[in-house]
């Protein structure tokens, strides 16, 4: 969900910037966990709203209703390690993908468990252990890790070239 | 989650004998879905508190901090279709299951996208698809189904006596 559905990259930015007084560079956070791009990070993931107001990845609502229609699609968060932001992303989820059931959402502490046929994700930690096909989708903190295993894409375009 | 650790039944007659004036009899509710049982079912399930405040089910606790020393654990709940229980949930877990991190915890819609060796649950819709060993934790609405599939128990005591 998180820098794959939500640009939560982005909502880092605003939320740096507003307390930093100028906009971060990309120099600046690439290759970088968001705890250490943005020093506040930690901070922001437990702001009320943070996910709630977060914008929606380009691409990701057109993309993803098509899938949807030849898929069985879930939406899959590691999200309880942050409980207050669980109604949020219910209801941020219910906002900008309405097409999506309740069935089809999974709010997780670790991915581990989880078994499907594809996976598209931000994070190593949770493409690496998966048996399916991975979608490894770019973001600044993820841009200096290489793997072969796992299919990078930069956008929804992609997946849909690939998927669709 | 509900039915197993949470004693939800016992939740649900004390709303139901809030609501009614007497404690609904045991031969009422029996091969009952909760929501036939008790009349006013699906309005508890989507009250505040309903969840934080269920009572925890005997043995429960000993039992699974047993088990969590021996078995990777998971708490799956398919806690997605009531959103405002999201929170109540992991407090509720917190409080009661404090050993339990948040890397544990899992709540979903549908539980067919969980992978795990041992399934314990008191729904057949949740028995039924899962490939591993499952477990039938003995529920007033289960009482009237059978299957040879699924082991039986009436209790945590005959878990651990079962899996410890």
């Amino acid at each position: 969900m998180d820098g794959v559905l939500a640009d939560t990259t982005e909502q880092f930015f605003q939320f740096d910037e507003r307390d930093f007084g100028r906009r971060r560079t990309w120099e600046e956070i690439i290759g970088k966990p968001e705890s250490i791009g943005f020093p506040n990070a930690k901070q922001y993931v437990r702001t009320k709203d943070f996910f709630r107001t977060a914008p929606v990845m380009s691409e990701s609502q057109l993309v993803l209703s098509e899938l949807n229609k030849r898929y069985e699609v879930f939406i899959v968060s590691a999200a309880v390690e942050f409980p207050q932001s669980l109604f949020e992303k219910y209801e941020w989820l219910s906002e900008f993908f309405p097409f999506i059931t309740w069935q089809q959402i999974v709010f997780c502490g670790s991915k581990a468990i989880i078994e499907a046929d594809i996976m598209i994700d931000d994070h190593f930690k949770n493409l690496d252990p998966f048996k399916g096909q991975t979608i490894l989708f770019s973001q600044p903190h993820n841009l200096l890790q290489h793997s072969s295993k796992h299919k990078r894409v930069e956008s929804w375009s992609e997946i849909a070239g690939i998927l669709l």
